[in-house]
């Protein structure tokens, strides 16, 4: 699996099933959310203005390979009081590729903190997307593998950057809109 | 790492925390359980009477290494109707290794069909543990990967075994249970 390959079989609209885990206080969050991702130019506005903020300092940018835009739609339970609380945005991802299996992803927005992120990714030899990134209190490591053409999976571990605590993992099944 | 190296790191008690997705429906179910692995001789009774059964045919028992029995008590909300059901149950698991990343496992108890059966497991370069079971009407892939010392993930895909339609998915937390 290359990087070209995984963003052209991940694009498309994806109807998301997320359970998410707080191992501190053994409580559990379900979330239904549609994911759209999309294939955007490298000379998108969008594309060039991330380019040029602080967070893609001191990389290689001829190394720019298929960015793309995700965008999501949620409606969580993790606020017991307002249970229809509907949560939604978009993120551009820029990958630069270091080698066939691995390299950088510039985020637009992070996944576990809301500023501008860059990750490590690499792939290992079942086809197993992972993706790491630092944040300022935290390290999260996210997991995507495709069951079928049409179903993703995708789990996040959540560790404290100081140390090894895990705080919370997420687990998301995928299955494309087919006609979307 | 190797399948010695796996059930040693996975030997203990573990405090579980299980979200399954049945995609068809976009049900989500919570389970929390008490997940118990012990290593037991090769002599124990258990794994004799598993050795003699017939989904041991004709597989090589000079390869057997380090069987060990997994226990479990959950309390699960599937069934709405009773949500304080406790379902428990155990399993005796039998490795037999074919080289240093990957082998047989022989199971007493299936993991989506209560029948004894036999596994095909494997190592990938990143260490996750993967497990294909073929049942009579369904296959299951689960992973299985170490975050810490203390901390391991699980999760399953469930196919129908006629086609690739993927019916469930699920993924388990298991954080091990110091003094335990």
């Amino acid at each position: 699996m290359t990087i070209e390959q995984f963003v052209a079989q991940s694009s498309g609209k994806w109807r998301s099933m997320r359970s998410g885990h707080s191992l501190a206080f053994q409580q559990f969050e379900e979330v239904l959310s549609e994911v759209t991702i999309k294939e955007i130019s490298k000379d998108d506005s969008l594309v060039i203005q991330l380019l040029r903020s602080s967070v893609a300092n001191k990389k290689n940018l001829d190394a720019i390979s298929c960015p793309f835009k995700m965008e999501w739609c949620a409606e969580s339970d993790w606020e017991p009081d307002d249970p229809s609380e509907v949560s939604s945005g978009s993120c551009i991802i820029v990958p630069l590729v270091k080698n066939i299996s691995s390299g950088n992803l510039i985020r637009s927005v992070g996944y576990a903190e809301p500023e501008a992120a860059i990750s490590e990714y690499s792939f290992s030899n079942d086809g197993t997307f992972t993706l790491t990134t630092n944040y300022e209190q935290s390290i999260a490591e996210e997991r995507i593998w495709f069951v079928s053409e049409n179903v993703r999976c995708r789990s996040s571990v959540l560790r404290t950057s100081a140390g090894s605590g895990v705080l919370q993992t997420s687990f998301a099944s995928e299955v494309r809109r087919i006609n979307a």
